[in-house]
């Protein structure tokens, strides 16, 4: 990249998130028509960096792009610079550190610095560049919502949307089956999505990491509802949720070596015992990637905007080490060393579980 | 049910199908309207007929329930009045027949006969009735679209929307991180959803049960766009679709007695091949029950109306041991008898197969 | 285009209609995995073939557009190269036949013949390019489903259900405030959509051109819902409809020359006069050009996708001055100068109207 | 209402707004399972409070409306207690108080007080109700987002998507067509819901309230992109944007007594203003109440939950003369004096506009 004009790079880390595209092309035409900057983004996150595999980014390329899902720069989550897979094996890779030979493509293209939207694994990758003397701002991505640093992520809102309409789906079936109908949602370590889509989608149950469960109480929710006549209940399980006595039970998504396969995530360890404990007929549907994809509801592409222009102002300013994030109304920017601390888990005494709570949701507790 | 009016009883039958309830209501409807009928319907398909439990179905009851998925009346899929289960245990049941006594209700209840919503089963009892003396019409239901006396069933096209608005979802991501993304879809014995669906959202492989397929032609097809520099293919595969050499591996919906739960079905087993054979990152996405919920697509709004309306003009005509369907743009009545006999699969020269293939759609033979 | 391989031209004329690009899309693919041919698209209809403006379609070019809305050719409503305009002012232009310098264009570009998608315009033109010796095929578009000579078109059930879902929209607020409100709709010449939309959307009175009402059968049903205690009622008019003794009241969608701008068109006409003959609060949705916009919905991209493959099809069989159609289930071929010769209105013995009459919508007749 | 328990009288005023029903289950869920109150439900707003009209609220009522749009207990925007219509003509009606009679009958049914769900206008009469004594908790509802004791209102994010999917529709064609094409959105003093819908819709011009335009910059804008070869644009209007020398031209929505009716708002305005300035074809859409009607989207549905929860545990704290308010993350409670003393209007230094300004939409100033 030869040219008169400053410079900047911009890569996409970490799983799916509807509202990627929102972002990279908010930073894009911030970075060209307010600041008269030329921008490039890294192709698959930092495995681009350290390849030096890139693409322009312009007007043209960025235009029409905000309501669509995915990342058009590509991305990966296990990529690493500082433990990049050099040499060995699939089943035994051996790692090194290139993380000078991304700062030195950075160097030779000309750059100022870098945009990195990602999450958690990304973001603290982010922070050790901007501590080797990379001039840094963070963008968070994670769909699960659970970044301490930032009130609301983008991705968060359409992931609800898609699994508040899969519960709409499987509330007729429960009805008219008087069935127990279980969703199992994303949540590994906070329960935002099942909680916001419980209460979104009526849910008589919501079990979230937060909260350990007993099957009894579940169980009893469940009978309650039946001699009231309501021979039906919703039950939406994060994939982190575990029993007081338990352990978690990851549904396992790569298919294994064996066949068939061993797949039974929590929601199914929870059908199991409803149905021997109860003696009510009950399904299990695993909502996966479904709630990766799509076009971004909205709220998001609107939120992924403010923090691509965020970005990309706090860069002009020179404010690195630091992360976008929404406060309320308002979108600030955080230190991202603090960003990247701690998990933000649902509260127990957060007014969402009042609420569900009021309205007799039970969480098994 | 005193009265001097004619009484008809509606009952619907099998699996959850969006479009029962504007069946329900079009038939009462026009029963009301136009013939001067009172209508019941039983409670729970078959076993409201035997057991004589029903609610009246008038004007109120039916308001508003058309955009409705599921069915007001309930249903289940395992009741049947010729094989009943009076005794036993769970594990092992045993069987009387009970048809008598549901006919005994009919008389009881001043019913000219009775209008029978359901699948390939439901339409196989209430032929059975028919032929020992009631007056019976029957409604075709099958979410697979699989009944031979039909064009198009109620609930084929709400499931279809489903399937294909989630490979919308899936493609964004398969494409950002290069993944080959499979989805797997209802149809046991014939591959209509997987078919419509996969040529709607852009699928590049589709594997139905009326074409067993080669595994080698499948991966193939992937490594042909991975050469294209399309690092992402979208597979949609049907539950019944089998390997040329293979049996039919269906996943198992009840969880089972042991744990940690084995649910493969035949999605996970081509994900594992593809894995192994192409080696690039497979996941499955089982769509499961939310093909059978949700307010009914516009098309099969209307399908049904058209069907509940017709299905009382040949109950009133007198047009007994008929089912209604749909020839071309046409609503007719068919013989019963007929309607059951044999499924519609997709036929191996449809030029939806054959379209199919044009725009390079690999059906892996 | 110099190339040694057998040269398509590809054009879209008239209105925008959900499924062009899926056509486009189906065409190309076909012509280039099957026949090996070369394909380019006009630019704007047949302006781009009188101007010769064109691109070339590859697979690229067509990937990843099936699910798009309007036409990525572009396309006017204007254009005719029969009578084109090469002079004069807009308010008084001069007209000459232009259609040689097309036909020279076609030659010199080496193109075997076209492939024209669209209306009963742009199909007339069609068939004089045709018998002028140009070897043409075409593809039916008309969003208001009233080509005679095919069962439905493209386009038409996106329309249906954005119709359909704007009337579920409208239902609760009429309910809620105890108001009758309209949705008037497209459709100049037949009622499909207000037809198929008012079934589908529970409207309890749909006027449609086949049928001219009676106002005050219209105020009748009203009333007679307002004694069942229903204090609310759902209009669907077509943009065509009009009274039994009154003339067509089209909405002007340009604005005129004057300020503020007369608009009212027929859904405003029957809101004023169920105002005055009913004294109930009534309001108006003119749904316009949302019935032709966004992402077309499954059962429109494989009846285009169909469509394509069939029209290329029949072009590689030399089977010229014809038009792909759907009969039934079957994709056949009609003759072009059949398909353009009279309107699909709706049968006024149509089971459609049976049905919607039998479950209490009236006409107004 | 003779009984034992406590009592609570609910009801909901002003215009229709998605999530009403929610709030109105989450009172009633919480009231009975938390605080063991008896709820009613005053029918159609204050006018039920004057006429004791009201429906008995208990776990039934309530069971299945979150999702729902409208409100069960009816709603008019016309009715106040201190301003009652009680003769004269509709033309010429006479007023007096009666907020005595209601009053009366808020202790003949033995309530406590109550708890009302409504917009400027009825959360005023609120305040007056309170002033003479009742107690009362309000809960904000406006879809416009406007008021300024809150920073969202339920129904919002509804009207926001329902009017960002009429931009996706609109852009296909306007693309298609080469056509400038408007929407005219809600906003009569404030322009939330076009700014919002703009920047998720890729609106390139957002023309608001706030900000006074001027049509000559709006023209630019669209004539710039033009030179790009971008021969579309997309414009939002707030149907309270006015020129920068202009009066506000609200589009009327009662048809007028004469024939054809005079019905441009600001959008047609603008839109001739580009038409005879730009010679571009323009094109308008009036959203009107499709904005205010359908199911709430998730964040509503959770949004409507929470106030329904808080203001019951405010009013069983005994806070009266409150009001629920959403402050960043949290519920909180604020007087029902300030909440009604001014409008939340767009600040000029919002973070929205600037991000707006960013990535290139013109606000015409």
């Amino acid at each position: 990249m030869k040219h008169n004009k400053k410079g900047l790079g911009i890569l996409t880390g970490g799983g799916d998130c509807p509202g990627l595209n929102a972002v990279i092309r908010a930073i894009t035409k911030t970075a060209i028509n307010v600041y008269d900057y030329e921008v490039i983004g890294f192709i698959d996150g930092f495995k681009g960096l350290v390849e030096n595999q890139y693409i322009t980014l312009d007007m043209e390329t960025v235009s029409g792009i905000a309501h669509t899902g995915g990342t058009i720069l590509g991305t990966t989550n296990r990529d690493n610079p500082f433990r990049y897979i050099t040499g060995g094996t699939p089943e035994k890779p051996e790692f090194t550190d290139q993380s000078d030979r991304a700062i030195e493509n950075i160097k030779r293209l000309g750059l100022e610095g870098l945009i990195i939207i990602g999450g958690d694994g990304s973001l603290n990758i982010a922070q050790k560049f901007f501590e080797k003397g990379v001039p840094i701002v963070g963008v968070p991505k994670t769909i699960d919502n659970d970044l301490s640093a930032t009130d609301v992520t983008f991705g968060f809102n359409t992931a609800v949307d898609t699994a508040s309409e899969a519960l709409d789906r499987l509330h007729t079936t429960a009805e008219s089956h008087h069935r127990v109908m279980i969703l199992e949602v994303m949540g590994r370590y906070a329960g935002w999505i099942a909680l916001h889509a419980g209460i979104s989608g009526g849910a008589d149950v919501i079990l979230i990491p937060e909260i350990p469960y007993d099957i009894n109480k579940v169980v009893n929710k469940i009978m309650q509802r039946y001699r009231l006549n309501k021979k039906f209940s919703i039950v939406v399980v994060a994939e982190g949720a575990r029993a007081k006595d338990g352990e978690m039970v990851i549904q396992k998504m790569v298919p294994a070596s064996h066949d068939p396969i061993r797949l039974g995530g929590i929601g199914h360890k929870v059908a199991e015992e409803i149905e021997k404990l109860a003696g009510v007929e009950t399904r299990v549907t695993v909502l996966g990637h479904l709630q990766r994809g799509g076009s971004p509801v909205p709220y998001d592409r609107i939120l992924a905007t403010r923090y691509g222009v965020a970005a990309m102002d706090a860069f002009a300013r020179g404010e690195f080490g630091s992360m976008v994030s929404l406060k309320g109304t308002e979108i600030v920017t955080v230190p991202l060393v603090e960003a990247i601390k701690k998990l933000r888990k649902v509260p127990l005494d957060s007014d969402l579980i009042h609420a569900a709570k009021s309205v007799g949701i039970s969480f098994g507790d």
